[in-house]
C-alpha cells in the first residue's frame, strides 16, 4: 500500500490533499479580492484555510504564484471558448467578455496586482506565462486562425500581432488608467482590425 | 530683500536650488537605470547626490514621483514630435522611436518599474497620468488628427482608440514578454490601423 499520511482522511482526522488544496485556493481568491496583491500574505491565507504555512510552501513557491493560481482558478471559466462563425462576431464576443470580467472587478484589480508583481518576480513571470499568457493565447489563436481557414482574411496574416492589437489596447487602458475600455472601444478596435486585416487580402503578396 | 537660504551660492557655499534640483534627478536617473525601481530609495539618491533627505522630501512626495521625475528627464528627448507627412510614415517613425528608448535598455526597464509601481501608489499614478500620459498622449494625438486634416482617414475616426491600438500591442509585449516588438510588429501593426482606418471611408456613415 502506497504512503497515505497525505492522502488518507481517516488516519489523522485531516482532510485529504485535494481539500487542502481546494480549501488553500479559495481562501488566497477571496483574500486577494478583499486586500488585493500588496496586503496578501502567505500567512494570512494559511490562517484562513486553517492549515500550516507548511501545507502552502509544499505546493507553491511564493506568494506569487499561489496568488496567480488563486486567481485562474476564478478567471479562466469567465472566459470560455467562443465560435461565432465570424471574425468580428468572435473578437467582440471575446474582447466583451475580457471587459465583464476585469472592468471595476476584484478579478479586474487582481489581474493588474498580479502582471505589476511579475514585473519583479521572476518566478512569477514564468509561471505567469506558462499557466496563462500561453493558455490565453493559445484560445485566442483559433479564433484568428479559423478565420484564416474561412479565408476572410489572407493567409498570411500576422496571427500573434492581430492578438495583441485586439487585448493590447484594453490591457493598455485597463494599466494606464487614461480612458474606460467600454463596448463602444470593443466595436472601434474589432472594426480597425478586421477591416485592416481583410484589406490586406487586397495588396500584392 | 528677498529670502536667499536657499537661492544664494554665496551665502553658505550651497549650491542653488535649481543645481541641487539637477544633481537629485542625475542621481535618481543612474540609481534608477543601475538597480530597477524596487531597490531605488530616497536615502542612496540622496547618498549620492550629495544632499540631505529633505532637500529631497521639500521637491517630491515620494519615491515614486522623485522616479518619475528622473526618468522623464532621459525618456522625454529620446521622443521628438514627427511629422513626415504622411499617417503610416508618422506612426512607423513613432513607434520606431519607442522601440529604441525601450527595447532592452535600462530606460525600458524604468518604464514597466514605474507602470506596476503605479497601479499600487496613488500619487504616483496620478503623477504618471498628469505629467506622462497626458503629455505623451497630446502629442501622440497630432499624428492622428493631422491624417484627418490630409483626409487620409475619415473625420469620425476615433483617435484615442487608434493611439491605444498603436502603443497598446507595444506595451502589452514589452509588460508580458511574450514575444519581441521589433521593426517587423511595427509595419504590421501600423498597415493594420492605417488600412483599417482608412476602410471606414467606405462605410456608410
Amino acid at each position: 500500500m502506497p504512503n497515505t499520511k497525505e492522502s488518507d482522511p481517516a488516519k489523522k482526522g485531516r482532510p485529504r490533499s485535494a481539500e487542502v488544496e481546494k480549501a488553500i485556493l479559495k481562501a488566497a481568491a477571496t483574500l486577494l479580492a478583499e486586500r488585493g496583491f500588496k496586503a496578501f500574505t502567505i500567512e494570512e491565507v494559511a490562517l484562513r484555510a486553517k492549515v500550516g504555512k507548511p501545507s502552502i510552501y509544499r505546493r507553491w513557491q511564493s506568494k506569487g504564484t499561489l496568488a496567480l493560481d488563486a486567481f485562474l482558478t476564478q478567471y479562466v471559466p469567465l472566459l470560455p471558448p467562443i465560435n461565432t462563425r465570424s471574425l468580428t462576431g468572435d473578437l467582440q464576443a471575446a474582447l466583451t467578455a475580457w471587459i465583464q470580467a476585469v472592468d471595476g472587478t476584484t478579478m479586474g484589480r487582481s489581474l493588474v496586482g498580479l502582471i505589476a508583481e511579475a514585473q519583479s518576480d521572476p518566478d512569477l513571470a514564468i509561471a505567469w506565462h506558462e499557466r496563462f499568457i500561453s493558455t490565453a493565447r493559445g484560445q485566442h489563436r483559433l479564433m484568428i486562425e479559423r478565420a484564416i481557414e474561412r479565408e476572410e482574411i489572407p493567409r498570411d496574416s500576422d496571427v500573434d500581432v492581430l492578438m495583441d492589437m485586439l487585448y493590447g489596447p484594453a490591457y493598455h487602458r485597463l494599466l494606464n488608467g487614461h480612458l474606460p475600455f467600454n463596448e463602444r472601444s470593443v466595436q472601434e478596435v474589432v472594426e480597425v482590425i478586421v477591416a485592416g486585416a481583410k484589406s490586406r487580402s487586397a495588396a500584392p503578396s
